[in-house]
């Protein structure tokens, strides 16, 4: 089945593009790595927020290092900016390189004499101007951005002892776009199907949990909500049994996100009870694909770049042929000022 | 107009009976003030996490001491239980004693050598055998929960010297339940109105932040879901212009919940807003009732408990007038093992 609206080439040749930051990436980070630095902070908002998400939940299976994923808007009105210090190792992220309030909040870090790393697509926008050592990634599917914020936070806990297998992780990292064309390719026909059945449900359901809240988060809010206008509620796992549970029948679709960490016990649980309580179940487990060439030990890393390829990105798709909304069109968001 | 199914007498004497507590824990938390704890950690799921974590937020404006904020159920399931050692001061509160990850979460903890303390209703309660001097507030209202935590929290930070002016403020709490009382008399007649516009609604949006985020939280999942069976949305107003905004017109209504700390000005943009863009706005702001005898210093601590007086409390006693859905009745939640 043929991928709907998808140039496999240029994809192939971005995830390239991608890639090729690495050494950039890893002698920038090897010199802030000798700096005295206490801890770091991550400052993102909506998407950029939600994919720095699974950065620090991996990274605290490795290290107690404080890392602190700072929501842009909020730093920016909050008057105490405690653990944000000269002693704080800054990164963000904004493809476009004017999202407000990223603008803002590195304007403001810059203002406290603290230096800010990142990404943006080219040496032309408002935040590469900000930006110390400016990293450039055209591209902006999701999985790139997973692979360069991995590259920033793995490469520093491998200058700290703490993720020794770093350059083999790094190595089969060469191999993940492939793996995600491939899945994609297996998943297209049950997105054709998923999106056929669901995409005018007035309402959705989507449990995720740990290193897949993030894409849980980002999926419902930054793709159906903003993209789509179709109405979604996300709950972690954990938080499902605490209220949510109650809506659930037979007019309730309930997309439950699956993960390989700790916390898949809890999605299993969700699973377990929405399968007695409603038809419209779907699961999506990041243990049903492949990744050839990656050991086992790194596919958790990796299972945030398995559901962006599959729902942020196919599903997306097929909900657009279902729904006739095209993913392009907003009303309001950066419409006008607000 | 008179308080739909409230009784002014019970209510006084329960509120008397809670700030009666208020000795016994300042004797618990004097003591263990003493002891070389390093951070506190907090164990809540469901209604109890949101309500510790305004105290969180609060407590963040007097002092750098680290206070985690845990899932009960992620915190069972976490490999690297991480800052959870012998020098936490651990807390937890389930008012039935029964909620299953709490009672788990401390035996957790007690295994590991780490007392518990905390609140639960009375001796007979399975985690009243578990927790570390417990205290027992055999009354559930959400505005005592929080009372108590502050007692906790606060009078901690007043024996590091951080909150000087605690036995002002906690004096002050005395007359808290007649000012909450007063303040659910305003409210009543526009809870009648906003339960009979909205209580059929399809979905609902939800708007808070900083120290009223929990009550958002709190509000939408365990009053409307899990004892209306409303179908909701809650959105902290920063991630709100990143996504859902993009649903509002005429047939969406949203709910802007109002706060009176930094991050006020980020409820302000969502108000402004959403009035451009449906007809079906509703604004809580606790700015709109007064205090009395409450210095406005201290007015933060208190807005969640106004937010739940109306919401949590009195709107939700007018939706169940008007869907005709007992609050009392659940189809899953406790009702089978699950």
């Amino acid at each position: 089945m043929a991928l709907r609206n998808f140039d496999v080439e240029k994809y192939l040749k971005e995830g390239e593009q991608a890639y090729g930051k690495r050494a950039e990436i890893e002698e920038l980070v090897d010199k802030l790595a000798k700096t005295d630095y206490e801890n770091v902070v991550l400052l993102g908002i909506g998407g950029t927020w939600a994919e720095w998400y699974p950065v620090v939940e991996v990274a605290k299976y490795y290290s107690d290092l404080p890392i602190y994923l700072e929501n842009a808007g909020e730093f920016l009105v909050k008057k105490n900016k405690r653990y944000v210090t000269g002693k704080s190792l800054v990164f963000t992220s904004s493809a476009s390189g004017d999202t407000a309030e990223i603008v803002k909040a590195v304007k403001l870090c810059k203002e406290m004499d603290i230096p800010v790393y990142g990404f943006t697509k080219d040496d032309t926008t408002p935040l590469a101007k900000l930006l110390t050592d400016p990293v450039y990634n055209p591209c902006g599917d999701c999985e790139d951005s997973y692979l360069l914020y991995y590259f920033v936070i793995l490469r520093l806990l491998f200058n700290r002892g703490e993720f020794p297998k770093y350059e083999a992780w790094a190595d089969q990292m060469k191999g993940i776009h492939n793996n995600l064309l491939r899945i994609r390719e297996e998943f297209e026909p049950r997105a054709a199907r998923i999106a056929k059945t669901y995409s005018h449900e007035p309402y959705t359901m989507f449990t995720g949990s740990g290193v897949l809240w993030g894409e849980t988060y980002l999926f419902t809010m930054c793709i159906l909500e903003e993209m789509q206008w179709v109405r979604t509620k996300s709950v972690s796992s954990a938080d499902f049994f605490h209220g949510p549970l109650e809506l659930v029948d037979d007019r309730v679709p309930v997309f439950v996100i699956k993960g390989e960490d700790e916390y898949r016990e809890m999605d299993e649980r969700v699973e377990r009870f929405v399968k007695q309580h409603t038809k419209k179940v779907e699961v999506f487990d990041t243990k049903d694909y492949a990744l050839e060439g990656v050991d086992d030990e790194f596919r958790v890393i990796c299972t945030p770049m398995i559901i962006t390829a599959i729902l942020t990105e196919r599903l997306a798709a097929h909900y657009e042929l279902n729904t006739g909304h095209s993913l392009e069109f907003r009303r309001y968001y950066r419409q006008f000022a607000y």
